[in-house]
């Protein structure tokens, strides 16, 4: 007999979960079952290709699927999850594509049901546009993409890995409160520093108009971040709160250096300053 | 009798010199002639069409030009113009390419010989890269090159207006101290961010190795502007400097704020900061 197509359900089909859908169904060898509380966009998913078919309800995607990821904002993840996981079968596995891992696992793994497995996930990859326009199944292309695997069984973390993998990206197993750290550095302080940069400026240019005409595309990269969707974003700062304002205070460390230097007229210690940041940067390209 | 075709002279065939070199000779209409103090680039000028000559000094290039546009680093601007102004003819423009304008203008305007007139100019283009490998044809197009055009008569403003359109910028005449209150902002202001985010990630990568793992696209955009040359940036932040400390303050005082409100767990308030940083950045998209 023929061994059955694996089937992963997809719940919120915005940015990541439609990207995951197109990934996988480019790929072969699942089948993509998608739920969106819109009707539009369960519509939508159909029309271009990121589903096999939609679920009206969680519980019905639930009732299907081997592996049920949850794609919606951050903040929803833990109760979508657990109302997913009160309806799989004994054996399926649950993960999240949310950006903070240490408090949903936290709130997911103590509560669910005996035989569902959880496996946290976050794909480092996303885009200042957010919902399924911008999908595309080209998005996780060697991307990291984290997986943390708190208590979870071998096999599932291996299923959820070959999963990973056929979206394009690389599965890194890592610890939950190290992710979180690293995150609120690598992406969640750049997206404050964007919207405070964006702000000042915006203040500047009803004093002097000409600031509005004179940027260029330095001020658009630093600022790309600050275009993302705030919900979206909200929901990563409260649930990395801590981590984000340690972030926060180290930025304002270095950036008190750099103005005592300049304060100081002392160019060769702000110099050797921006040598370390060029350094450091250009080491990340080579990285590959 | 034929008009004579007018020479432009560059000095400092960088990537700001070099564009103007190739992106002139493509519109046609100017002989260019370019020095360089390293003869190997002087020959590479040569070599990719950024120049119809080189002249080995500063002196032989002034004497034959027509208009004369420093575009070396911006501290030796000043000397590198008067000294090119001493052997320019009557009647003949000195302009620079230098990112602060009104100190330039103070040092400048109140040397210069009789009868040579000088047009402050700044072209909002550029890169992290540097150099002439890194010049290119369109650098300027539908850029704003600003000009400041104290004291300097409307012909010889409208002969610098008509060079910065044939490289494909549009020129803007402004006020020179209100130029560099905006580039604080406009530029000066997000590339010590840029660095000072890229310095707060080291730091924080030396604990936690993982974070260099999670870096993404969201990063590498917030800190583009800190792979610029930093003897370049150097230049810019020391004659700038009073503009860019007020620049840094008023962007403490957003952050300040917004961690204020991370602190005090009102996402609603910080909400409503990004949702205003969002609305600005799209007002800029739409402006064209």
């Amino acid at each position: 007999m023929e061994r059955r197509i694996p089937v992963i359900g997809i719940i919120g089909l915005g940015l990541i979960g439609g990207s995951v859908g197109l990934a996988l169904r480019a790929h072969g060898g699942w089948r993509v079952v998608g739920h969106d509380r819109l009707e539009e966009v369960r519509v939508g998913a159909i029309e271009i290709g990121a589903c096999d078919d939609v679920a009206a309800s969680v519980e019905d995607l639930a009732r299907e699927s081997d592996i049920v990821m949850v794609a919606t904002p951050s903040s929803l993840i833990p109760e979508t999850g657990l109302l997913a996981a009160r309806f799989m079968r004994r054996g399926a596995i649950l993960t999240d594509a949310g950006s903070v891992k240490l408090p949903l696992q936290e709130l997911i793994a103590g509560a669910l049901p005996v035989g569902v497995k959880y496996i946290g996930g976050h794909p480092m990859a996303g885009s200042e546009r957010s919902g399924l326009p911008a999908a595309s199944p080209g998005l996780f292309r060697g991307a990291v993409w984290a997986l943390t695997a708190f208590a979870a069984d071998r096999e599932a973390l291996d299923e959820v890995q070959a999963l990973v993998r056929a979206t394009g990206a690389n599965p890194l197993v890592v610890d939950a409160g190290e992710h979180d750290a690293a995150v609120a550095y690598a992406s969640h302080l750049p997206y404050v520093l964007a919207v405070a940069l964006a702000l000042s400026v915006e203040r500047k240019t009803r004093e002097i108009p000409l600031v509005r005409t004179l940027l260029a595309g330095g001020f658009r990269d630093t600022t790309r971040l600050a275009r993302s969707d705030p919900r979206i974003a909200m929901d990563y700062c409260a649930l990395n709160r801590g981590a984000l304002l340690e972030a926060i205070a180290e930025f304002e460390e270095c950036l008190r250096s750099m103005k005592a230097d300049l304060e100081a007229v002392d160019y060769r210690a702000l110099e050797s300053e921006a040598e370390r940041a060029r350094g450091y940067l250009e080491g990340l390209s080579r990285k590959g």
